[in-house]
């Protein structure tokens, strides 16, 4: 407790006033440019009335509201409860990860409302949002969830939502590159959200690492309790997925296609990985580790094909493959990644995010290529890849190309994105935690204690614990 | 433990039947009131095939169940999860809160739907039920669930059914004035279910005031794993806060802005939540029950108005300014109260419902009274405020008046119904706790214990842990 | 810890290949039918833009995923999270409910999807899968939850996989011979769930009665955290379950119907617990053991007959009744079976699942038999229990005779098929668990530890925590 703190005391006096300032500018600046920019789209604005005649729509339900808005919900408890407590798993941690994913998330989704807006919704000056804005805006922040758990608790706040300011800006210039320029098809987002995410956040933490975090290690530990917080996490995250991948699918077959692709992959991603984590392990027993996440490998690896006609069986094999080698991630290359490229993961994305996310990719790319018109038949064919107007001509093995393109473009984008970024927060302004810090939420009473506020009742409450924040000094 | 009671232990000996009875004879009067009044709906009674054909609808999927359901069953969440789990911060009280908060809400639903049926429901000598009456239980239930915030950990459970009881009485009579009398619109009930159940809550634990609650603050403190439990709570809560403000209005592009609206308000709300809770900590930190409670003031504090053309902007307006006023109320209004006015908020609901609920309010009340045709569009005008029939001449600002009334309505109800029933609530017949016995679960082995049945294999874990029950003596 | 285990060491040294080799054997037998057999059906296919044409369906929405799916993920939440953390009551098991739950439901789903298949949507060779099928997978599974929960903490992984197995394959056999022989109504599974699930499970743990299991009663308790956890399971179980019962329904009226009367009768229940707990306890006091499994006896018991006009006060009686009885069942009957029958059941499923399931059967058989064209319509008498075809002048009286049937075939296969399931988990090759390793997850850090891998960052984690596994030798 008395060891000095190694980075610059004097430096970080000033601490206690750049998280609200972060905070409350950012917030200023979003309503400024919501002002400006963000008006209800045709389905949420009053005028609907007159709107569903001009559509020929029959009833208020094909709203794309009806369409969509149990799915979103859904991925809204992904993205909060389901990243948020997947990270609970650290034995003191646990407040940071939960608390910390919501402060980003929350922040994360108010940009990417803009962002994605400006390229995607943007009509006569306007950015017109709806549901399936809501949904994209959830989907970009889980790529920044999914980053996030490459340095977990090894950053401050403010570190967090400078790299979700930047995370949410180049998510957005590489989805537009994938689904406009390439033509590419990514309703769940194997490449854009997990492939991109991931890589994106291993190279941050490469950049930021810190060869004295071995002290910590004990830290690193999960116990019986942080365990199962994290299962609600993952059962979440697991039994939503079906979701997440049909969200934003064309309406009818699509939703339901994907949804049941999904449900196939995710089972049978829990068969291998229960076999591999016993096979693995000297003794035969199952991992924790491994069921809290290569579980999930199953609902990244078809996020691209799921809405594809994949088959049930596909995504059987799909799911298999990918809770292999998520577990087999887990055992050897994790460990590989921290001792010979000095790639600190905290939970593992390159297991759960980075390897199944190119599967998701490949098969992406092979599936679309397989297409025929006999399996979608004549019109299925042409709405499954939009190939109308200019993509009238497009061939599917040239779609197929197109899709290898996409892992290729996120694949840079995100090393030469987290490659600045990781920069850019190690800059000295921005309150890093020291190392004898990491991984630990604050629960000492801070000094003063209840004595400070004696008529306050609860105090008690509201000083005995507080998630990690780096201002507090090396000796209280 | 020796400490002999403050009640009187003489009058308390037949306790063991109260609850008993209690729950019984209410029950019975629900069958046989439910026997009497309650029907299904047209949409949920088997005629519903002829009805279709009369109503003129080309599908069952224009049946009101499949606009709602998803909806009722997130509120549902909302307030047996959401409430539950946002009151088990207590270190030695989560059985209590959780397990309370379900009883009173199960009883709550059925005596709702009568009470609300005879009010909204009532046809031919019967009350017809469908989905929205489920909505409208649970959100009924709801301003229960806030006012039992107030007093948790300090009330029987005896006490916690005469206030439920009570409660949707006074909610449902407030309601009928306020939506049928006035003409008010609330359909994320801003007036009516926060600002009337938090107001109400707060007179009941002034009229319950105990001066020697001081002794047991250390038991109103949390532990970090009580606190990550509170955080579901908080985070169910603030996820599908969402579909609460949409649930009830409109089809259409009603439930569709509702839901942006208030997605908008709750992330801007973090945000601000976030700084002044850094910034009003000494050290800079962040203090978890800001984070488990002011972050939802943004959902709070548009219940009024989600449904009308707030717009996006208007929502992180909304959103940040609630932020800042709960967590502001939390480290300056609640020490306050408790010191000057002898109110003893367990929860902090003045901080969470009542002021959000205020402004839900008053935004409601200036948002109306800003409404043009143009903004509207001539149909989506009148039928966003319904005014149709005697309401056919009713202009925008006089709606605003209206609105405004109804904050006035639901103040003084809140008052007065609480004025009453904490009166009633102090009679000596209910059996409340014992100073000494507040905030704690009963987590002591019964007299007895696993000796008096000594063949019962579950005999360990039925006596190990019970929740707080005033009957139990003082020295076992 | 040095005491020698009671079964052969030597018969299990190659334990540690039996768990993987088992699942993954099965998934790639999985992989062969699905390949062989599993197709998409009509609405998920891509060929649904002519077919939508043929059926004459004007919009997308009607496509049945919009019917189904919010109800779907629902039942998906029930099995995994609801099923999972209310077995999480036991202090030192919490992992093994939820992992192994998580592990045979995963298996369960896909061996479902074939069995009821071949028996419900076989067309021209091909199962012709969609959400309804995923449903009903779940709900398969869900029948193995419930006996898991009476062998909890007893046996091995890969005696649950292959009591998975066996019953899966049961459960497809008796559902047919109910639904399509007897042509009964049973949407939500009293019988074919709830009565054959638990019949079947009690009869299996009859078979694999321990004596010695006395010994570890310590273990069988809960503690504080583990009984929140369990409250988590419990709510959503509690929250979902009129989804559960409306899932499979007729669109429409029937849903919205099923609903309701859930909604009801699972009010009604948990005022009846709480009276009956309290009053059975001899210090008036609250057991959360029946708080968090009576409470849900009300959903089993109106599953066969929610779906007809068993009307809202009929649902509070059934709920009532049942609450009762299952409460007086915890009190009374549990030690009773296990003391005089040698039924060793972990978590009281004959409570919660087994008497509630008959009571549903019964309940379900009166009111078909009770059920008039006046009261359903003409065209809804004969939609609610389908009396078309072969079945048109079925009377109701000849109905409810033919649903009192479907009871007497359940229970029949439950005990016959749990005998023979049960002979089969005897023999010595499944590797069960030792009596003195029953209820406990192993919480020993593994031989060699973290000084076999010392490179491995998550080396601290990957060690410490883990579910039990019959292959940990006696003394590490």
């Amino acid at each position: 407790m008395e060891r000095p703190r190694h980075q610059g005391m004097a430096k970080n006096t000033n601490m206690r006033w750049r998280l609200p300032l972060v905070c409350l500018l950012w917030e200023v600046a979003m309503i400024v440019l919501f002002g400006v920019f963000v008006r209800f789209g045709p389905e949420a604005d009053a005028h609907w009335e007159e709107e569903k005649q001009e559509m020929n729509l029959t009833s208020d339900i094909e709203n794309d509201f009806y369409f969509r808005y149990p799915s979103f919900q859904d991925v809204h408890v992904m993205i909060f409860v389901g990243f948020g407590f997947l990270m609970t798993f650290l034995k003191r941690y646990g407040f940071g990860a939960v608390g910390f994913n919501f402060l980003l998330a929350a922040f994360g989704i108010q940009w990417a409302l803009l962002m994605q807006g400006w390229f995607h919704s943007f009509k006569n000056g306007k950015i017109l949002i709806g549901v399936e804005n809501l949904i994209n805006a959830d989907f970009c922040v889980g790529s920044v969830c999914i980053a996030f758990g490459a340095i977990l608790g090894k950053t401050s706040p403010i570190q967090l939502l400078v790299m979700t300011l930047f995370q949410v800006t180049l998510f957005s210039v590489n989805e537009y590159i994938l689904l406009n320029l390439l033509h590419v098809k990514d309703a769940g987002g194997s490449m854009t959200i997990h492939t991109f995410g991931a890589y994106f956040g291993l190279t941050v933490t490469r950049i930021l690492y810190r060869p004295n975090l071995e002290q910590s290690k004990d830290k690193q530990g999960s116990v019986y309790h942080s365990d199962l917080f994290a299962m609600i996490g993952t059962l979440y995250l697991w039994m939503y997925w079906p979701s997440f991948n049909s969200a934003i699918s064309d309406h009818g077959d699509a939703q339901h296609r994907s949804a049941i692709n999904t449900y196939c992959s995710l089972a049978a991603c829990v068969l291998t990985t229960m076999a591999f984590s016993s096979m693995l392990q000297k003794k035969g027993k199952l991992d924790m580790v491994h069921i809290q996440n290569a579980t999930l490998a199953g609902g990244v690896a078809v996020g691209t094909s799921a809405e594809m006609m994949l088959t049930p069986y596909g995504s059987l094999i799909v799911g298999s493959i990918s809770g292999i080698v998520s577990t087999v991630g887990y055992v050897y290359f994790t460990p590989f990644l921290e001792s010979r490229l000095h790639i600190q993961d905290t939970c593992g994305i390159h297991n759960l995010h980075a390897m199944p996310g190119l599967i998701g990719g490949i098969v992406g790319a092979i599936t679309a290529a397989a297409a025929t018109e006999d399996v979608y038949g004549k019109e299925g064919f042409i709405k499954a890849f939009d190939f109308t107007g200019m993509y009238r001509t497009r061939t599917p093995s040239i779609q197929g190309g197109f899709q290898a393109a996409g892992i290729v473009v996120s694949l840079l984008m995100a090393f030469a994105g987290g490659g600045i970024v990781g920069g850019i927060l190690k800059l000295p302004i921005w309150g890093d935690a020291a190392a004898e810090n990491c991984f630990e939420d604050d629960v000492r009473p801070g000094p003063g204690g209840s004595g400070a506020l004696p008529q306050v009742p609860e105090d008690e409450e509201s000083d005995v614990y507080h998630m990690h924040n780096p201002d507090k000094p090396a000796s209280p």
